[in-house]
């Protein structure tokens, strides 16, 4: 620790790694980059575009590879592996634990996964098994397999003398031991705290803790982060159908899930994937990325379709073409807000098909409130933008409509997709623009000609 | 526990209680509700609508209100302290410990602040008001003062025997010994599961780990949980600028600070607040919402003041009317693509004026690509439809133009508002609206004026 990473910010860090790079180097900058945590690295390497993230890679001391390997996000993480033969990710995923490997695994091509497995013993080759035939987003696939469990009917002095005799100490992040019957059937936990301030001649069954509820290993990730959540747990046991334990969720794992369960709600909402590299090769961002533009022109052009219904109509008023986008946009905005509040509502738990009427009928209050509100306002000012009452009466109509069915179906849709399986966070945003671009565009075009002409 | 509240979810939870309440059954809820955790109890009461949630709240028992306080979000908190008096607040903040006290005294009337400041011993009023001397979001109004220290020199033996004559246990979520100089410097850490493998004949300094680096008081709540993900910590010391132990922080607390850095970006695009309750009383959020319609409004009046200054040649070329929104939401979607990927780049550190120009590079070349295949796509769809070469070469050119603008101000926007101290997540979307609008409208119809009148 020669070098004064330990005050600087990270962009300084990074700015710092750049410098010396620039300079040429090598040597000062391999020496600054294996000073740090894998983490570090692999946040640099994540910071740092292709060209140098190449250069970078190849300083990284091999002992560090596989670490470093599982901090990347999967965009730039499968980039770095195409750069590799299979002895060399053979290499890396050596020292790793059994669920960090089966993270890895499942990013590998067919081939080398059949040849690490077989590189692996007995047991871990087990363990791994295990762990894959779970999915990622389970608490079975979060779950760590490093555990130390005790019996309930033994004293701490006897846990005590145990542990220390354990030659590789304690898995990481271990606040507590699971305590299991003569099955591996889960009672309880005894936490380290517990077991260092009571006295040694208690039995484990008298200091350990019953309400640690532990998790069914085909729970949700998403209802695990919100249980660690609630109840600032820093690990809990997993648990197969009948009670037995199979392994840990620690609370490591459990930032992660929350972090990406929020990346993919921001991100989701732009069409982009949470494993999005921010410098990832421009072929492939832009094939991505026109996945999702394609599906938008869709929507533009259906927008389009129904204004051409109308042309006639704007042929004679030119007005309405100028005042049309403020009608759509204004639902757009309103019903925006309701759909963020619905999908979030649903990713805490917090709204169900139980309480959705609730949500629906406030939010109707509020999009009559509002949308009379800047109907009016809307129609003030367009009666003295074009001096007539007709227009001004026909976009404050429309802008309420707009903003009424904007807000339903912002309430609506993300429960709906949800049952039907479909992402909230990902369709929810294209299929409320249709919406609002079509019911806008037809209520102030379709009156218009209605009552105008 | 006789109630099977382990087993089901949080749903079935609320919708047990839901129908328990309207059975009528008071004393059975009340029993099921009490059975919960406080974090649980808050989760209910947030997924109910204000009428019942009035009533729920009546059957939480006193002792255990103020724990439920601080698991609710900022606004449903505000309105249940609304309804209580200064004694009963005062009874709900005496079980707490000090740093949940200062979370919740921000959030008092200043009258009873006073009154729960005096209420308070000299050492915990001494606390109090440390803790409320940092902002909020930084590590000083994260940290937690109950933490146990060790001097470096002695055995660990004696750490045992001092532990275990400790009478109240130690904090919750203590994974380590902060190991501090004479003067109360910080000088490494001492984690319980090497207490517990090591020799006890050991010195603390021998076993004491020295890679956890300290935070200094003023750290911004977002590093230290960025630092906290990448160095799977579970709790970490506080210094003070002079390298003394002030207190620590807790993986509970950061995630918290993961979760509502989320929020914010998720419910800041739709201009929510993060304290936003879902059931919120119509009129607060009606009120709210009105500022965010507002200010969109005067985008879309931008946009229709520029559709107006090309009236006259929309009254010669209808197609143009009907075509418009296309050029405007193809910009509008490729710049938030853009703009997305680099506000989650601030915020994960990855993102600064040192990268900024590999990011726009390469994001240009992507929408070069993009802007060029669907602008030729559009095209061809216009000169279908309204069969002149003219309509689509123009289309063609502002979009490619609007993507190419609304890609650039994406890329640049987040860090300019940051400089200038405005939050991107807030105002980004906005600003990149009226970009793509006046863009989009200006480049179309203007080429449209300039070439085929």
């Amino acid at each position: 620790m020669t070098e004064p990473t330990e005050t600087t910010s990270d962009t300084d860090r990074i700015d710092l790694l750049h410098q010396v790079l620039e300079s040429g180097s090598v040597r000062k900058a391999t020496r600054m980059l294996n000073a740090l945590h894998p983490a570090e690295i692999a946040h640099v390497l994540q910071s740092l575009p292709p060209p140098q993230r190449k250069i970078v890679w190849r300083m990284v001391d091999d002992a560090a590879e596989g670490e470093v390997l599982l901090y990347l996000n999967d965009d730039v993480r499968d980039e770095i592996l195409r750069g590799m033969d299979a002895t060399e990710i053979l290499a890396a995923a050596e020292g790793l634990a059994v669920d960090d490997l089966a993270d890895l695994v499942q990013d590998l091509p067919a081939t080398v996964t059949s040849e690490v497995l077989s590189s692996l013993d007995e047991q871990r080759r087990e363990r791994l098994e295990t762990a894959l035939s779970y999915p990622e987003d389970s608490a079975g696939g979060l779950m760590n397999t490093d555990m130390v469990t005790v019996r309930p009917e033994v004293t701490l002095d006897v846990v005590l003398r145990y542990l220390r005799r354990r030659k590789d100490g304690l898995p990481e992040i271990t606040d507590n031991l699971i305590v299991v019957s003569r099955q591996g059937r889960y009672l309880g936990v005894l936490y380290l705290t517990d077991l260092l301030t009571n006295d040694p001649d208690d039995s484990v069954a008298e200091v350990m803790t019953l309400d640690v509820q532990p998790i069914p290993a085909d729970a949700k990730a998403r209802e695990v982060a919100n249980r660690f959540e609630q109840l600032d747990l820093v690990s809990a046991p997993v648990i197969d159908a009948d009670g037995r334990v199979l392994g840990r969720v620690t609370v490591d794992d459990v930032m992660d899930v929350i972090r990406e369960e929020a990346d993919h709600q921001f991100l989701g909402h732009a069409g982009l994937s949470e494993g999005e590299d921010m410098f990832a090769p421009v072929l492939l961002s832009a094939r991505r990325r026109a996945v999702w533009l394609g599906i938008n022109l869709l929507t533009a052009f259906l927008a389009a379709w129904v204004i051409g219904l109308f042309e006639a109509t704007i042929e004679q008023i030119v007005a309405l073409a100028v005042l049309m986008p403020v009608v759509a946009s204004m639902g757009g905005i309103a019903g925006t807000q309701t759909l963020t509040l619905a999908i979030r509502g649903i990713a805490l738990g917090h709204l169900s098909a139980k309480n959705i009427r609730w949500l629906v009928s406030k939010e109707m209050a509020v999009a009559m409130l509002n949308g009379l509100l800047w109907a009016a306002v809307v129609a003030g000012i367009a009666w003295l933008w074009f001096g007539s009452s007709g227009i001004a009466a026909i976009i404050a109509t429309a802008i309420t409509l707009n903003v009424l069915a904007a807000t339903l179906s912002g309430a609506l849709l993300p429960l709906l997709l949800d049952r039907f399986g479909i992402d909230p966070a990902l369709a929810g945003g294209v299929i409320l623009t249709t919406v609002t671009d079509v019911v806008g565009f037809l209520s102030f075009l379709g009156l218009a000609s209605l009552f105008l002409l």
